[in-house]
């Protein structure tokens, strides 16, 4: 395992920043005809005269934008650019290179076109209002990179204003494939699910999000550590979205810091970016999981963290058991339109982090709990099971 | 010249319903990746941590999100949906084929990206204050399909507002476009352009930004008519813009309706999907030029105007020397992107339209005025022509 945790040298892996800046010239996507337009009856097709029967059917009947337009299938990845990476607030125009990725992943994995749109302004209010404007112009909206508290604000509102699948990436994608790996991890340690102790350090957009879906998966035994601390109902610093989490995880009332949160603990997960003493692992039960996500730096290296723990994963390529994103929004937002869902809901999230787990199969092992980014098979299961949800719903 | 001018049949021509709708389906646009992501590799230079270097640098120095991301190639084409094709206020939603098929067009013949944008308000503050908000998303707007009077003043608040190429096609695509045929076909009868008497039905967005473009290469002589008659500075019932129209052209001050303004004019300019009496075409010079552009529609049938005029042209694909707005828009915004130009200016549209005429050469004829809008030269001249433009200013 020890092996396996360190199998991958990520220097060799790292591409130059020559490599980087060249893959991004031009940007990383490109509009193309779905079909030729190369002759003069091509174009009196696509454009005038003929295009005027399809806006003239439209017109009468609103629900032939649907079949016939591109908007129906078109998930806009919309971001403020406040939160983008481990960078931060970089405004609306750095945030660009890493839309546009979000947008070619959505068309890798999930066959969807996805186009970016960042926005010149942080007012929730403005953000929603520019986006209920622009709604007929596509057909479910992946928030990213948009900066705690703000991010649960818009999330809730967008999600009211807009008749279409509407989700942050960064709070419910990570929950997804989190829990994914959690419910493999659990199993090759021979446990059940609902019986872990937890311990969430981070208590940003991925970490509450994570907690909500733990708590919706029916692990009670939740901590939450944010920089001041515990999350504990006897705390009077928190913002509200805090407070709530502290009256619904935290059922022994533990207060303190990280030395009262990992003292027995069954899994630490990490969404803090910030570091863990190798002492507070030392104390963690005997079945101890440590998904350590932060990028670039883990919040405690492989090497380590193998030293007290029956599994490890990371948010980095080039370890085993990488949790990434990209598992699930793909699939989540392909099932979501595929069955012409309105909302995605608690249940739609949980099946795809039990088809992402699925996946694994036989070949479930401490270093394989979680299949690969780049698995084909993982997106169109996803979108089965999310589907499936729908109808069930 | 009578026979080649119903050298097509209409009827042979025209694409079915059932072509039309399947040539629909799924919409007309597709988002591709501009480099694959195949491997672990791949997947770390276009997204997480690569592309973090590519942000942070866009963050310290903006004019990087030039060369860094497809955003400073991207024209979106903007509507409101208030005045579509020949349909009129169908709304966002209907209006989408439309915009879908001129984004396809900047795809095919100018090698550009383009989205639709359509908005579902037509208030002009707010549609200028959407475009500001997400113009970190785009490089260039080109307004489509607005009703007029709006459409002048939207058009003047965007380029105001914004530091992009500009420009409103249903006016200055079409104004391109009619003078690039105007150009060939006054050499054609052998008269100097400037001489000309023009007539140009109708004082929408097309018929006066026609005006202008004529105006603009030195015709003067050129009486507007709108649905109360000529426009000229004795009236009292025109907004603004009309007024500003009658008093810069119309020199001769002729008063009245389509009798007055027909008699002796060397040029008749329809764009006003309005029908003409043959008894006016009988009143005009030996050298009459007949631009009926209504489509599908034509103000006169050319077989009927062949009979008084030397030169006739239409709208439609299925006649000699069709005025298609793709002769110019492709061109236009490709060579203002590829010379950075922050805004598209009289001399550039100039530069366009002598460059569309100049692609027919010693081809010249009375049935060949202006290129195929297939015409694949067509473009790049534009582009070049347009650039060369830029320089000089």
């Amino acid at each position: 395992m020890n092996a396996s945790a360190v199998s991958a040298t990520p220097t060799l892996l790292a591409p130059t920043s020559e490599e980087i800046f060249a893959a991004h010239e031009g940007g990383k996507l490109r509009v193309e005809l779905s079909s030729p337009i190369d002759s003069k009856r091509d174009l009196s097709i696509a454009y005038t005269p003929g295009v005027a029967e399809v806006s003239r059917a439209i017109h009468n009947d609103p629900t032939l934008a649907g079949p016939y337009t591109w908007a129906s299938r078109l998930v806009v990845v919309v971001s403020d650019g406040t939160a983008v990476l481990g960078l931060g607030d970089i405004g609306p125009a750095a945030s660009l290179p890493v839309m546009e990725g979000k947008s070619a992943l959505f068309q890798r994995f999930a066959g969807l076109n996805s186009i970016p749109l960042v926005l010149d302004t942080t007012d929730v209010d403005e953000i929603v209002e520019t986006l209920v404007r622009l709604r007929h112009s596509f057909g479910a909206v992946n928030l990213e990179d948009i900066s705690a508290p703000r991010c649960f604000e818009l999330e809730a509102k967008v999600i009211e204003a807009l008749d279409m699948p509407v989700m942050h990436d960064d709070q419910h994608g990570t929950a997804v494939v989190v829990l994914a790996a959690l419910t493999n991890a659990a199993k090759v340690v021979g446990r059940d699910i609902t019986s872990l102790r937890v311990v969430i350090s981070g208590a940003g957009a991925a970490g509450l999000a994570v907690a909500e879906m733990l708590l919706t998966a029916g692990i009670s035994d939740v901590i939450i550590l944010d920089s001041r601390g515990i999350l504990s109902v006897d705390r009077t610093d928190m913002y509200d979205v805090k407070e709530r989490f502290a009256a619904r995880s935290n059922p022994r009332n533990v207060v303190g810091g990280p030395v009262q949160a990992f003292e027995n603990a069954d899994v630490y997960i990490g969404v803090s970016s910030g570091q863990v003493e190798e002492s507070l692992l030392a104390t963690m039960s005997s079945d101890a999981m440590i998904f350590a996500m932060a990028n670039p730096t883990p919040e405690v290296h492989p090497d380590v963290a193998i030293k007290y723990a029956r599994i490890v994963a990371t948010g980095r390529s080039d370890f085993p058991n990488q949790i990434n994103n990209v598992l699930a929004f793909p699939g989540i937002f392909r099932g979501a339109l595929d069955a012409g869902a309105r909302r995605i809901t608690p249940d739609m999230k949980l099946a795809a982090a039990h088809a992402i787990a699925g996946i694994v199969g036989d070949d479930l092992a401490a270093d394989y709990i979680i299949p690969s980014p780049l698995d084909e098979r993982v997106a169109l299961a996803v979108a089965a099971a999310v589907m499936a949800a729908v109808e069930r719903e």
